[in-house]
């Protein structure tokens, strides 16, 4: 790993982590079942697997964290109804505009002027509107939070102002729904158990292939009601699937590597401090995502290119994303290169 | 109109206006045919004119600015597609969402940067994000503009930044939307044909129940092979009318009238002036619409109210519109009201 | 009128009929206000005597039968949700399938097994399916019933069969919505009062600008809580309107007139007698329809235009259909100029 | 295998088919990349071979056959347009109206009047309507085809007949998906390779996860346009997978075991004609599902599952699928099982 010729160093998303030999042979070994007329025993053990650690009654595994996200708003939203999200959420930047398409619903983003990634319940409660507006008015019915926080930089919203912001939203009347992509990060930052992180909240999305090595699956929990329409809105999506159990037994090992992302953690904030030391405006990292700020992205980019580090626009800013396949090595190769680069 | 008894001062909204003798008498007399199957000759006679005022090729008729909006949103949308709007646009805030329900479109708020209502070229340009995005990210299609800026109090966009976002856009790949339903106003305000204002857009609504005294409709203009589309979208919406004629003679009618909304934009300072010396925060108006800042909105409009004065809410503010069913008399008598029962 | 080079006799639609002046002495005498944000009181008149006359809690003006239905069909249905109605129903063939685009809901035709434009309550109980299908299976939610039915030649539903398939489809769990566009045919047919022939839907549309004259307007009716939901949606797609109430009083006039439609009945049947008798394949009419099988289609509609006869294909048949704008000396004419072109 | 204690003998559909020792070796073994972000070898592989195989320029995994299907509608409907395809075809009946919903399509059934699910040209022509319609109307923008056809038994389209229907439908300016779920089986039973069964479409979709023994996994292939497009709706719907190698590894072998159907084939006869010599009214299947008319398909179903023996409804039949998972053994043991329990 000693120059660009060599296999890169892959910042771009902890979603480029791979099954390990362990994962592949659990996936090989995987039993299973047809899980659209009847069960796979894998994906229901999964499910409920999932549920428990999440805190909620019930779970439904998906094909990716953005139909989770997608089967959620669906069952929240209806024409006419309002949802809010903190600025740049997934839900509002990344998911191709499904909100709209698929579930019909009017986004309006909250400003995050609590900290990175986290609006505050004034801001929340005045976004919201009047109580009875009159029938000519969009309704707001929902708050999607995300936590950590991606696009601003893997932040974490602590179960205190979590808390807030949930009791706030139910005050008046809406569901709340989080995007918990890297709710593992959260918790492993904070140290709490996942389900500290999901008080209150109608649905939460989790993702195991990010950070965790599972190749493919994500999870939408929620009560047994609302989860039951969710596996028919799944099937609407296209998203059942038959020997899911195949991909289950990956989660589940993923499900046993939660607490490894410390590792992640401490990485990134290896990298941001040594980036700064090289005169970078990187941000110290609160989970596994560094953001620097730099004169021209694309410039940037191409430049960490030829030195073999991989990296993703995130905005205005360079994205590193620090996971399970960039060992601390491999971050200090990194920085070397860039030291080297900028010789 | 002495007391609070009396008929109430209407600022609710220059949609308030009612067809005089000579409008009813207008629509009375008109000509009619069926409009779906065949041709009205009034409506068409109406779309011809209105297609030569804005400056557009083609225009039809619509029941409301929200269809005429809606259509227009239908035509230029599709699934993943992102439209930007100032801040509080009507397409943003006012129409129920439909944007998202009826077009699938992802709208995203543009800051008011250049003046009231008005975002800049650069803030545009900003907001568009990258010219050739990865494909699983949100494409920016559509621009949609407001002159006058309702929410904005009436603010006007001069056209030499209408032009200048309108470049922006197009450099960009992106169609321009209009939201002309007080377009008339910008144009007496500004002393210019309304069509000097719609240069280069692709679509432009506009409104003949805003304060010009027709009872019901607004039109959509722009290429004839768009509103041949537009006629279908009308149809699915259930906006297709039969005997059309009996108020398109009305909008006509309010077309010949354009030039009186100077006296409201008078009225309209004149309050403003007076509620300022009567100690209200109210913003000097640049056409017909007041905005006064008030500690509690609520409270505000239920005292005036008490005194026989109509008016609404506008995000934290009062919001009084002027209109040729308001003359000046019973704008000074609303004032006197409002001094009396502020003493 | 006794050449083609005359005022051609207007077989296309009922809905050319045009305002009397009557019709538009009340038009322009009419009380009128801001129906969006307000009362328009002559609007509010019509939508209680129209509710009351369809024998329903509420009832709510659209501008066209095609908003009525598209509003109750987004009411009822949702994604997952199948939609039963008589084959060539108009929500099926004529509404340019916002039944799909607008409302989500997959349609399925029911076929005419009891009488023109009747399904029987067997067909329908079979259509519905099982009770309790698995997640995985659309749910039959709404049955769309159409009397008289338009593409069945103005077919008239009975009451006690309109009882057998409500009942049929209330034991099911379905809600039924009725487009009555021409029930006041199907209520003058059978000598009973339009209420009598809605008994047990959800919801009821009903036309004003269908052969009574009057230029613009439609109903639903409905529960009330149910009303309010339509005039949201209604808002939606742009169908509120200001000063309604011009509209509104000629809808109104157009109520009183409903007993009149027997004499179309009457020329309907006496044109089919003498198109048979001109040896025409045309059915006898239960309502104002006529329905008549040529050769080639449109060719017989080009000869006929060319003897200033104006009809509309209507599958692979020719309609006629009779109104209060052609009278019975043009019904006979109409039969003169055929015989002549035949000779 | 001799008593209804054992494992159940599974006719319910060929989707129950479980990855075998070799296949659960290729997944494992696979070479995976982030197939959003990046490039999954292996999903490429298999896209690519896909391709080959189907005739088509370029193809896209998805989760499943609906997917495909979904994703296909999206891209070739929009509002207003309404596609025809045979009476009860996967996307008519059994993918809970995402036609509808997602796609904003209107559907109308075909009659099978070639065949078993087989629409001759003229009935297609007759469904298209005429060339040229008012703006009012619903235009055909697309036939669906199924080959093999599920619900009419597994019946096989031709390739003659295939041609004339797109064909016709190309003259008529449609455009032609074809939902080839089961097209390996159309393609054994005619002894033909798949392309000769693709003449002219411009998608079709394609199972690895029916009767294969692939876990998860279909495939949308077309023109490489629309297949660029078709990623990006996959990624709207969710569908979009990290990973993905360790499942396409699957559908690459069980590309390789098409030729193995005739054995199901076989089967499928077998049982046929064994259900017959025991007095069941079963057709003689053309692929691997045999329909048998039952007197009550309720107490068909339990009595068979009591018997050890799985099925499932077909509309008013129960329908018998072989597959790879039930050798020739079992279907001589579940006739014996039937004949025990009718004795």
């Amino acid at each position: 790993m000693t120059s660009g010729e060599s296999s890169p160093i892959d910042f771009r998303s902890d979603t480029v982590t791979r099954p390990d030999k362990a994962m592949r042979a659990a996936m090989a070994a995987a039993e299973v079942g047809d899980n659209v007329i009847d069960t796979d025993p894998t994906m229901r053990r999964l499910e409920e697997r999932a549920a428990a650690v999440l805190g909620m009654p019930a779970a439904l595994w998906t094909p990716s964290g953005t139909m989770a996200n997608i089967i959620a708003l669906s069952l929240h939203l209806t024409r006419g109804d309002r949802f809010l999200a903190p600025r740049e959420a997934h839900v509002l930047a990344n998911e191709l505009g499904s909100a709209a398409w698929l579930a019909g619903g009017m986004p309006a983003p909250l400003e995050h002027d609590a900290g990175p990634g986290r609006p505050s319940a004034g801001a929340l409660r005045a976004a919201i509107g009047p109580a009875d507006p009159p029938y000519y008015v969009l309704r707001t019915t929902l708050l999607c939070l995300e936590n950590t926080h991606n696009a601003a930089g893997g932040a974490v919203t602590p179960p205190d102002e979590h808390a807030q912001l949930v009791a706030t939203a139910k005050d008046a009347g809406l569901r709340v729904h989080l995007d918990g992509a890297r709710l593992w990060h959260a918790a492993v930052a904070l140290d709490l158990p996942p389900a500290a992180l999901t008080v209150g909240v109608d649905t939460v999305s989790a993702c195991f292939s990010k950070a965790l090595g599972a190749p493919v699956g994500s999870v939408l929990a929620g009560g047994e009601e609302l989860i039951e329409r969710a596996r028919r809105v799944r099937q609407m999506l296209g998203g059942g699937v038959r020997q899911g159990g195949v991909l289950a037994a990956a989660c589940l090992l993923a499900l046993d590597r939660i607490g490894q992302l410390g590792r992640d953690h401490d990485n990134a904030a290896r990298l941001a401090a040594g980036l700064v030391d090289l005169g970078w405006a990187a941000v110290r990292p609160e989970t596994n995502i560094v953001l620097a700020e730099v004169p021209d992205v694309p410039t940037a980019l191409a430049s960490l290119r030829s030195m073999g580090i991989l990296a993703l626009p995130m905005g205005d800013k360079v994205r590193f994303v620090t996971h399970r396949d960039v060992p601390t090595e491999a971050v200090d190769e990194a920085l070397r290169r860039i030291k080297a680069g900028a010789e």
